[in-house]
Order: structure tokens, then sequence, then C-alpha cells
């Protein structure tokens, strides 16, 4: 099992969601999902699955691991035919396994239905309840099973009406992709929590993925995002682009330009690198410091940190180097090695620091652990001062719409106030970006966000007498 | 198994070549040089090795593969002892085998002798010839075999007079740590080709490392460099440094601050990271462009990139992402993908790229055939202009001391014009750091270092009826 | 991983159905049943599952690969409580995979339900079928799903008025074990098809398994079968039998006595190895022929060879040799090499052969494919004739009850007269046991038992529609 | 990697030896060697290796591991020529390592020589002081590194007077092959201790192998055995037999027909299998014992058992039956499990036992633990009566011939008397097997073979100073 990872602590940060992509119309959609699915690694690395339909049956591959892990030459080929949907999955701790991988697949009446899904639906339980009482039983702990069981019982009505009434019933953030064997849906909930586009391959065939650098990878030209309360019906026939429920306030999650999407994709309409770079450009502007130089932590603010030296004059240097070879398993450091979990990863640049005054650019601060641990570390080689700016505000509330937030607990900012948070960092300075400033950089107005996890407004009610813990598995 | 690997393509890169730690005075010895080799894994990624030893017997334990796979808290645990040398090696096309891993160790009279060398001989053909008549056999294709030979003949007379008297006969680079089950021998040839530090942990124990990033890991503090010329030998009766040979002409190998060496080590004497950003900051004063930004590969240039941004006022981004997650095996891409090798790593950022003049700062062009590819990626992306600024000159001779660039036929700049090399990479510009500005960048004079594979001027003259075809492993 | 297993061509005998194991009772039940499964091995191989409850929750592990594959300590360790049920199954061809494997678990309304099968049901098609039409959804092909369906829609009404229910609309062969958090429930069809047995654990636990050899390993006694017919009820409240169904005919299957249970168990009340015996016993009365020795294929008609020798005089050898290293994967032999296949892993023993008249002693024959090759072995290997007799009578009909003979086509039997396959084979002379001798050596009268395989004669009339290709896994 | 294999107990046995096969004159050379090793896999299953040579060139694979997990159809593939030559070694506990497998390759001036090598020879620590003395380095503790050694120190005065030099140097037991990218030498002590023998394939490509159960596999014709004192040369001028060193005593191991080799071999000129069953009808003429039935532990005295209930008239059967599926983990079972260790490879059968006089016959006895467990389980399922008839006398000295007998402390007939042994196993009655039957039993007369591990007679004084715990690897 390769854990290979991003070359951060994942640990102290939200955890990425999970990521889809379908392919319609060509002979080799299962490995250009693939591809898409790969592009999309970071939105989930537990586990990965792709359904294959040729119009007639379909073939189902999936198992715990990463994209390159869980298929081989010989599995795509099996996974053959026209049309393809993909799923990657995020990591969680425990109860991860192999039942709670997607894309999740049924039969009714001799038809093969799945889903692959991003989001979390906030009133899964009583839905569950309500199926029970109609005799279902249930397998998985995943909203996807109550997709299917939905659609299921109201496939009879047709394909279309099926997707109406099901989704009628459902609240919560979903971005998913359905596939018969002849036919995929791409569904995004009104309030368009998780973003979702469409793109066309040369040949004319549709894609649909969570970001545009599925659509690069594959050479799929971007046409434009699936619509908040859009159903896109893909066949034989074209596309069909439906609109069946009552349209909802826009929620874009605004955490996917600060720290979740690929900064070479474009999410919900705007360039998620210009976005960073915006953050720190703002930043700069709200939170003047005189410093020697700005640095991130590497893969941490890299792009704010570029905006904030150049709207500041400060200089841009990489305080700490990364060493490339971080593997999956560690030894236990002898007793005597201070800061030894930074310095494996991440080692100060001596020389660089001594004496200097530096300005750290992070991306976002989860539960603060790691970041203590950077701050000491390059004090103890030599820093004279070290400041902090984030790119978000504090991340005080949960989220109910998909992202798998530390309870709050263990957020640090959750009844702490910044000097609090400071404090604990240790740091000579620290500002977060202001909500206004975070909304500007986006380049979109306020009203088209989601910002519960830093103001706690959720824009749908979630069910509060649930608890992630009462599940076993992944709630998107 | 995960290789995690650096996130270049190293195919086109010249080879790292070996690695070496060893620690004399610590009862975690073997550990501390597990995590020295760690911080040390960028100089070979092959096999790993280490070998301890408490005085009276030693312990070996090598094999295929990076630091963190070959070894585990069980094998350290059996490398106890006081003193312990390991080694890490590259990674070799075809012949590479668990033959030819490193230390290399073998008994005579009872007494093991082990060796880990980093560097290249340029007499090993003669020296076997020499042994062989003597009625040795060899299993290795290794010089280090050949150094315990020598030693085994010598060692009766007492270790300084195996030392003297080994070496005398050997000519090349070698930066080595002998070892005896009670005695670690540091030795570095007199030119000095290949680095080598000394350091001392807080309980007084001695630390040798290729460089001082293994040194940081493990809290051990610089002391100085092992001296060209200098054989230290390290037991319970403390450090005796020897210089028995006569003075050589100091050759440090420019190319480990160009590219080899770690940014955050200290190599002959002077930060890495410093080092590479005043190549950036001379190239600027060589190389005067007009664009837009300038942005590195990623890991490819970052330093210079920076150092170029700062002298050239011309704003730094990065314009292709790296996915994070590239595995180990990849699927063949449909026939239709342009471009995929490239983009499967690096996604342009088209945004931030169309319409746009950009400067890429490189530290080291060799085959060129990735780069060429980049390029053209980043014109597909729709960039206007695509100038690149080379952090050294280019390299056009073989080097016979170690690293494993690619035969001539295969070095874009080996007979070609800068101009040809241009149009072969399909640039509008191209520019080339001067031997005189990359000497400048290191701060010390050019009479310390060797520049043949830029200039074909040889400090020793290589056997070059040698081909390294003719043996089946490592040179170094 | 090497599966080594028995030492027999598997592909050319009739698979091996499922074995199944529950403990209810003691601290170690997952433990105790993992044994259990590990001594039920012989009856599936392809993957193995334990479920484990302790009066309030429920944890499931399975996975594809033999039970010592599938579990170790650590996993174990999470199956706490003191009632655990686990399933083995047989290794199909294709499509088995993960989905496929058992215990099948689902939740209805907060109850955690599982079902370990042994059988194959013949209405499952009409009972999908009714099932979907009010809704339900199947992840799976296992007869187990819509057991697990069809309790769920009865529970409400209380444990035995499910099982009641349940199982009144269930036509086929089973036996099984249910499974809810705080209670077990073994039942068997009322045709009695499988076996199933109960035993007693020194502290007074009761364990149900489909062998008594399962009981002998974990140092149970035997206290009897449970009955055709019958439901048994373990919880804290003790056993409660019922017998909710109307009473049937007896149709034990007798080739768990020819070919599938170990020697070492009592199925249906009497010894294997015993009936074995005397099928050989009876064969030699039946089947009279001159011959220098009778010999059985490694591990194929080992008892009947001894009964056979016993009642004739005639010696019994060895004459071929087993390879004990026979690995997994095969390295092509050279063109020239004749009998390969048969010799890799048995060698005749030449100077015992020559000029030998031979009597095998087999203990069926379903494709004929390596029993003729075998046979041209040994007269490649000087046999001067070469005799054999068989332990069962021709298998010309397939098994709805849960037995995976090869399709009639791939029958050597189906639509062969004796005297084809003798010719077949390459025998000098071939006779099977008749139904009267086989029967004779169980003991019990013809009326006890399915002799459907050898006479077409179906206890039970099947869904004759139905194709087991249908499906993609497997359908006991 | 499961090694599964002979379902024995091994641990309780003498270790097998190594087996070894090389083939000249054929294009497929590689590929019979490993097709003949893996018929060899019995005599040794620590690590396999191959080397190949096409006249100029040698590839040389080896690593730990069986045969069918050493190589691949690409391994073998890498190894193409006409010649090549192939070891496999036993199992030892702890030091085994992949420095220590063989074939053993060096190169001398520019000549690669390699050997496999089984026997142990008894000189090997004056050899070694000997070459040290000269200047040799060593990196392994197997003899046949010695041999090369020598070979080298000699080969200038041309192959044969090399061989005829090398082999007047060493004393001990040894059956090996030589070779040289042209050459294969089969070379046999004067003494004969272990067996090899000469074969010839169909295109009149010539085989050496320890054993005919490798000429049978690769449908070689067997032509003779190499002989005690012979050395053969083979390449592209033919055969040429050698008989350079002075004659000596035949001392052929005794141990192979009684344990080691496989029963469809011919060793020493005569069939194992054959041999076998004669001990066990000299056994009951030896050892007339009245019982109800013989038997047999599975795969441990099959054929003396059919010997013995042939001569005695008492009924042969198979008291325990294996489990077929005993995998190489184990989950350690619940603390009331007694005879665990037995029952979970071997169940009595309950029935069959019940009040019964049962004699097992035994193949040997070494430590006589298993046996011991082995009888209780018999007693604890019924039987009345145990004896124990074993086909060989009783094993009290070691041997420094190449077989790996437990040392004398662990002996347990070693300084025991039949009775107290009886006493210990927990027998009605224990016979051995006399020397004189058991030499009668192959054929030969008493003065071809040495017994010194039943009389303590070596026919070769070894040098008792030397332990085998010395030296951290294989002896043979």
């Amino acid at each position: 099992m390769n854990t290979n990872g991003p070359h951060q602590d994942l640990s102290t940060k939200p955890r990425h969601e999970c990521g889809i992509c379908g392919v319609f119309g060509h002979q080799d959609a299962a490995k250009l999902v693939y591809f898409g699915l790969y592009a999309l690694q970071h939105r989930g690395q537990e586990s990965a699955g792709i359904v294959a339909g040729d119009g007639k049956k379909v073939v189902l591959h999936k198992d715990m691991g990463l994209v390159a892990d869980v298929f081989s030459e010989r599995t795509l080929q099996r996974l053959s035919g026209h049309l393809a949907t993909g799923h990657v999955r995020y990591s969680t701790t425990g109860e991860s396994n192999i039942i709670n991988t997607q894309p999740f697949m049924a039969t009714h009446k001799g038809l093969a239905l799945s889903v692959a899904h991003n989001g979390n639906l906030v009133n899964s339980i009583a839905l569950r309840r309500h199926l029970e009482q109609q005799g279902s039983i249930f397998q998985t702990t995943m909203d996807s099973e109550i997709v299917i069981h939905l659609m299921a019982r109201h496939i009879d009505r047709g394909l279309q009406e099926a997707i109406k009434t099901t989704f009628s019933c459902i609240q919560g953030a979903y971005s998913l992709l359905l596939m018969t064997p002849d036919t995929m849906i791409a569904v995004r909930d009104p309030n368009g929590f998780r973003p979702l586009c469409l793109g066309v391959l040369d040949n004319g065939a549709h894609v649909v993925a969570s970001e545009t650098c599925a659509l690069d990878l594959i050479e799929a030209e971007y046409i434009r995002d699936v619509e908040p309360g859009e159903a896109l019906i893909i066949n034989d026939k074209g596309l069909t682009s439906l609109f069946p429920w009552a349209p909802a306030q826009k929620s874009y999650c605004i955490f996917e330009h600060v720290y979740f999407a690929r900064p070479d994709s474009d999410v919900f309409g705007f360039n998620v690198y210009a976005a960073r770079k915006r953050m720190g450009e703002i930043l700069a502007r709200e939170a003047r410091i005189e410093a020697d130089f700005v640095m991130p932590f590497p893969d941490s603010g890299n792009y704010a940190a570029i905006g904030y030296s150049n709207a500041s004059g400060i200089p841009l240097e990489m305080g700490m180097i990364r060493n490339h070879y971080v593997g999956r398993t560690f030894i236990q450091p002898t007793q005597s090695m201070r800061d030894f979990s930074v310095r494996v990863k991440l080692n100060p640049v001596r020389s660089l620091l001594t004496g200097k005054r530096v300005i750290i650019v992070e991306d976002s601060i989860v539960r603060g652990t790691t970041g203590r641990s950077r701050v000491q570390s390059l004090r103890r080689a030599g820093a004279a001062e070290v400041h902090m700016v984030v790119s978000c505000p504090p991340t005080r509330h949960a989220c109910y719409y998909g992202i798998d937030f530390p309870s709050s607990s263990q957020l640090v900012a959750a009844g702490n106030t910044v000097e609090g948070i400071r404090d604990y960092l240790g740091l000579d300075s620290l500002h977060y970006l202001s909500p206004e400033g975070l909304v500007e950089a986006t380049g979109l107005s306020r009203d088209h966000f989601c910002l519960a996890c830093f103001t706690g407004e959720y824009p749908i009610e979630p069910d509060k007498t649930f608890t992630k813990e009462a599940f076993s598995g992944c709630g998107c």
C-alpha cells in the first residue's frame, strides 16, 4: 500500500473530501476515468473504484488504496464499455473498510444502479428509518446506499421521475454521478456546496468531474459547471438538463479555494491558484508586518505566500526544506531528539534563518499542534521573530456538508481568541484573513458561499443530534 | 512498495551519487546512522545498508530499497553496538542487485573489515588486475571490494600503515568510511572531490556524514569538514587525524552545489540554498530577459528562481502544479493524449500562463527530453514566450569521479551549440550561467573546484579505456 | 500467497461446497470459530469470514483467501464477544470477489443480522423478483442476501416467527447459521441435504459446524446432528429446538461420503473413513480383477484403496509419488516435455511399475482429463496393464443443491457408456461402484440419500431455467 | 511467502541437505535446471539459485525462498545460454541470509567461476587460515567460497590441473558442480558420501543431478552415477572423466535411503521406495508385535509401513488424517486446548482407533517431542495399545558430512536406552531396525556405507574443534 501522500501533515489539516469523475461516449471510458481519478487523488486516498458499462451490462472494480494501486491494466481491460464513473474516497480513522467504498452498486429487477457521491446528507438518519420501515436492509453506512434505495423504489416510473422524487427527499450537500448500464446522470444539490464541472473530449464524449484538473489531464475541454440544482442526463440521445427542484441560495464551499482543490483547477468558475495568491495579497494589506522575509511551510500556503510577498515587497524564501523521501513507516527516534517529527520531514535552513524576522504564510490552522512544533523548530534554528498570517478566518465550527474537520474540542480556534492561539503557537504575531477579504479574493460576492465553518451560520439546518461517530464510515 | 521519490524526472537528471554516514560512541549508533541515511536518501535510492560493531563483533544488514523499507525496529535492534557506518546507493538501470550493495564487508584472519564508499576510482581496472595476479577473486564490481582487498593485504602491519599503503595505490574520488569491530576511519581523497563532514553529538559521540543535513536530523553539531587527504581514525582512544599522502590540487565537485546536495546542507563550507539563490541572481545579471514572470519547474531550480526574481524584479510564479500522488506504476495513456507524461506529474496553470512571457529557471539540462516536453506543454497552455535560464554551464563531458551522467551521445549539450539546444527545446531564448558566474555563486575561488563536466579539464587523468558499461553496477 | 492446498487436481473434481461454524457461550468465540473454519478449509478456499457479537454489537471481518491468511491475532482480537459464526467459501472461476463473501451482514432498524450459508436454493430467482417488487435492492448474487431480506421483513413479529416465515418461502438445500448480536440460530432444510452437527465445549458453550472434524480440533464433544427441518435457537436462555415446517423425505448428499467430507469426520451419523474403506471392499466384491497391486492416486481414493486391497488380497502400493513443494505459479515447460503437468505433481515409481498389472482406485471421475494423463504416464513408466475402479457410480447429472460439478458437456460420464469412458481414459478395464453398493457402504438405507447426480432423480424439482452462469458468484 | 511444504514436522527431523542440478547442451538449459531444482526442492527450501552461461558470459540469479518463488519466466529468460547449474539450500535457523546462497560465483582475471555444492568439508577452518595467510578475504561462511579461492589460485595451470590440485587440498563430503562460461564440471568426493547422477536428454544434452527424480521430471534418461572420486568435465568437446585422486573406502550416506531422498528416486544405484518397503519387511521380521493394525504418521514411514503390513499380515490403516491446508502462520490456541499442535495438522480417526492395538511405523526419531505428542493424541482418541517400529537404528552421533542433525543434547537417542526412549514417548513397545537389517534393505554390502550417525565410526576424521555455530550459515 502506497501512502505517497502530500508532503504536509494531514493529521492537522481538514480532511480532503471525495472526488468523482465520469465519462460517456468513449471506448476507453474506464481508462479515462482512471486518469481523472488520478488527477483527483488529493480529494481522497483511502479507496478508489470505477464502474463501467457498455449499454447492457456493468462491471465494478473497487478496493482500498490509491488509484495507482487499485487498478492495473488488466482490471481496466475488464472495465470495458463506453461509459464509466469513478470515485476516490478520503481516509478516515478506524472503521474504514472495503464495504464502505464507492461507487456503490446494487441491482433492482435486473437493472444495475450505481452511484459515486461527494458530499454529506443532513437527513440521512431520517431517510434510513423511513426506508427500513418499508423493509429495506442496509449493508453500509454510506449516504450513497440511501440514494440507491430511493432510486430503486421510484425507477418504475422512469428515470427522470425517479431522479426528481429521490432528490426531493434528500437534504444536504451532494455532487454525484448515478449510472445505469446505458446512462450517466450528474446531479448537484440546489445549494451547490461541492463543485462539479462538465467537459468534452475531442471525439465529443462528455466528462463530468469534481475539478477541472481532471479534465486537463485527459485533455477534455471545460464547458461549464454543472449548475446547483441541475440533473444532467447523458446517454445515447445526448445531454438532457433538468432543474426539477426548487432553487436555493447558493452555498459554495469556500474551503475548496482555501485548501481543498488543486491550484491548477478552476472551481466555481475561477482559478484556485489566482484566488490563493489574492488571499495573500489581501493579507498583506490587512496585516502589515515588518520582517526580513516571507516563507510558506512547503506545500501549505505557497501561493498565498507569493501573493503576500508581491504585495508587501518583502522577499520570499523557502526557510524549511522538505525531505523528499519521507516513507510511510517510522523508526522511533532516540529520546534526546527534539523537534524530530518536524525535522524528519522539514529541515530549517539555519544559515538563512539566523537572526531573521520571518513571516509564515499558512493556508489554515486546524489543530495547531504541528504548527507549534514547526515554530519552535524555526526558533531553535535561530529565527529572531516568527510571525504568521493565515489565508482564511479562524475555523471554529463543524461542517455538516462533507468536510471532515476534527471535532470542536480539537480545533485550536474553537473557543479560543486569536491572541490565545498566537500564544499557543508561540508566535510573535498572528493574523487571520477576514471573511470579507477571503470572499474578495474569490472574485464572487458573499452570497455565493457557505462560510459556516468560520461563522457558524449553516445554510441548511443540520440534524445536530447526528454525531458522525455513530457511523462507521465516510459521510460523503 | 513506495518509492515516493523526488518529484522531478530523475531519468533526465544526472544520477545522485552515494551517501555515507557513521557514528562512533553512542549506544544507539545504528539508529542514528539510520536517520543519517534517511536524511541522505536523495544521494541514493537503490539500496541501503548499515554495519554496526560493539568492539568485538560486527553485524551487517543491507538490502535493495529505500532506507525506510530496508530497516525495521527489529533489524536495527540486531545492529547493536556503539559504532556503526551506513551507505545509500543510487539507482542504476539493469544490473543493480543485492550483491552490489554497501557497506561491503569481508573477514580476513578473523577480522571483519567493512567499507562504505562514495566516489569513483580511476585506476580500478589496474588494481583488480594486480590483485588477481596475486590470487584474489572478486564477487562484485564495486570499488569498495578493491579497498578491502588492499586493506587485508596490509593490515598485519597495523591499521595506520594499512591505510597509508592502501590509499597510496588508489587514484580517484573517494569519501569513505572504513570500519573494524572497534574503529571507524573516515578517509577523503587528496583532491576532495566528494564532501564529507564531521560532527559531534551531545554525549560527545562523533558523526561523519556526506552532508550536514544528516547532522541536523540527528542533532549533531557540525565541527568541520574532513579535509582532502585526511584519514580520521576514531576509536576508544579518541580522534587521530593523519595526512599520510602527498597533497593535491583541490577539486571539489561543483555539481554538489548545482544539483546534488540538499539545499539545507552546508557543503564545502557554505550553504547550498544560498549558493543556488546566488546562481539565480548572477543569471539575472548575465541574462536580462523581458518577461511577465519567472517560474521553476517544481523542485528543479526553485532557489535559483527566487534569486533570479529578486535580482531582476520579475515576479515569481508557480506555473506548473505537481500531482502529489504520482505513484510508481503507470497505466498507458490512450493514444490521443499528448504531453501525457508531463501532465500526469505537472499540470500547467492555464489561466496563469495564457498570453504570458515566461522565464523558466532550471538547475541543469542533461538529456533535454523532459524539458522539451514541458516547454511544449507550457505553449499548449497558452504561454506567449518561453525563455529558459540554467544555473550552470552546458554539461558536455563525462564524469569519472562518481557522477552518473548519461553517456555523451545522450547529453544534449555534447557537440551542440546553445542555439542548437534552444532550438531542440523549442525555446524563445536559452541562457546558461557562465563558469565564472557559477564559481562566484559559491563564494570560493576557481581553484577549489572540479569543473570537468563543463570544461573537459580533468584534475586526475582518467583511464578512458574504461567504460562503465563493462561493469555491472555502481561505480561509486 | 501460496495456496498449495490439497495435492490433487481440483480442476477435475467437483468443487467443495462451503463450510460453516458457530460458537455460543465462550469468551474466545471468534478464535474457536477461526479454528473450526481452519478444520473446514477443505470445504472452501476462496474466502473466509467471521462475525462476532457480544450481546450488543457485532463486528465482521471477511476477505478473499484462506482462513490463515484472512485472519491475524489482531483481527481476531477485534472480533470480541461470546458468540461468533463463520464461513469458508469455495473457489469459483472468474467472478469471485470480495462482495460475494460470507457471512453476509446487513442492518435493519438498528438490528445487525448476518447469515453464513451452505447449500443452494432452487427458487432464488422467484424470491428475488418478489422482493424487488416490494422495493428491495440487491448487491450480491448470493442466496444469503435473500435470506436476510426475508428475515428483515418479518423480524418485527419476533425471531421465531421470522424464522418460520422466512424458511417457509425458501426451497432448496441449506444448512446455515443466522446471527443477531445476542443469538445464534442454526437451520437445516427439511431434506437435510447438507450436514450440520452440534457439539459442546468443556465450559458448556455450544458449537455448530458442517463437520465433526471442526469439533475435534477445538475439543468440542459431538452431541448430535442438527436435524433436517430443525431450527435451533441458541442464546442466553439456552437451546430452543423448533421444527416449524412440514417434514420432508430425507435427501442426504451421498457425495459428502464419496469425496467432500474429511475422512476423520462423522457425517450423517457415521464415519467417512470407514464408509470409504467399505466402498473399496464392496468394489472388490463387485469388480474382481487380476493384478499385481492396487494403488490410489495420492489423496484420491486412499481409503477405498485400502478397503479394496484388504478385501481382494491384492497388495497395496504407492505407485506415484507426490512432489510436496508444488507451488502456485508455474513456468511453462519446454515443448518436448510430455506428461509434464502430471509429473510435476506426481512422479511414477518406474522400478515399481515396470511390467506390472495395476489397479487404480479412484474416488470419482468428473472430467476425466487428468485421469487420462495419469494413466498415460503410468504406461510410459512401464505398467503392463492399468485397470481402474471408482468408488461411486458414474456422475451424469447436474446438482442443484450446492455442489459445483462442471456442466454436463464437461462431465465425461454424461452421455457416455462405461466402455466409452474406459476407452477415453486408456484403461484396460474400468468399473464403477453400483448405487446399491455405495448406499450399502454408508450403513444407512437408500431412502436417506439424494443420488440425483448419479440417477437424475431430483428430490426437489429445481428451476431448470436457472443457469448458474447467470449469477456471478457462489450459489451456496 | 508460504512454504507450506511437506506435511510433517520438519523441526524434529534431520534437515534435508542441499540439492544440485546442471545441464549442458540445451538452449533451455536454465529452464531445465529450474525444473530439476523443483524436483529437488525437498533437499533444501531456504534459497535457490541458477547460473547460466552461453560460452562467453554468465548470468546468476539467486534469492531466499522456494524455487517457484525465486524464479519467474522473466528471470529465466535472462538466464540464457546452453549450460546452467543450480542449487537449492536447506533452511537453517537464524543466520540464513542472501549472502550465503548458492551457486557461489566470483571472477578471477575476467573468468567467471561458480560452484554449487552439496556436502560439508571437514578441513575448512585450516583451508581458510591458509588462504588468508596468502591475502584472501572471505565474504561468506560457505565451503563453496573456499573451493573458488582454490580454483582461482590454480586456474592458470589449466582447468584439469586446477581441479586436481584444488580437491587434493579438500577433505570431506562434496558432490558439486563447478561452472565456467563454457564448461560444467561435476565432482564427487572419493568416499562418495552424497549422491550425484548423470543423465542425458533426447537432444544429447547432459544432465547432472543429486537424485534421479530430477532426471525424471525433465525427461532425461539416467546413465550412471558420477563415481566417487570422479571429476566429469562437460563442454563442447564432450565428456571427459578423470579420477585424479587416491581412491578411498566408499561411504555412501545411508540416511539418503532412510529419509532424505525422494522415494521415486534411485540413489546409489537402487530405488528408495523399494529400500524403504524392505526396511519395513525386515522390521516385521525383527520386531513381531500383536496388533490390530499398522499405520504411518502421514508422509513419515508410509513405505516402511506398507512393507511391515505385507510381511506381518497386519492390516494397514491411516489412523491420522492430515489437514491439507495447514498454512504458515498460526493463531495461538486458547489455553484449554491440549494436543493442539498435533491436531491442527493431524486429526486421529477416533472411530478407527477406539480400543485398538496400533503399530506406528516411523522413518526416524530425532528429538522425539513430536512423536510423544502424537502418541498422546492417539491414546486420547482411544487407542488401547500404541507400539512403534522405526526403520533405522537409534541416531546417536553428529554428522560432519552435510546432514544437520540437532546437537547431541537434543537427540533423544543420545545417551539414552531404547527403553528410556520408549518411556519418554509413552509407548507400549519400541523397536528400531538393526544396522544389519538396514544395510540388508539396501541390497548393497556394509562396506559401501557411512553409518556414523548410528555407530560413531567416522570414515574421515572430522575436526571436532569445529562447531558449526562458529559459522553463520550452511555447512553444506
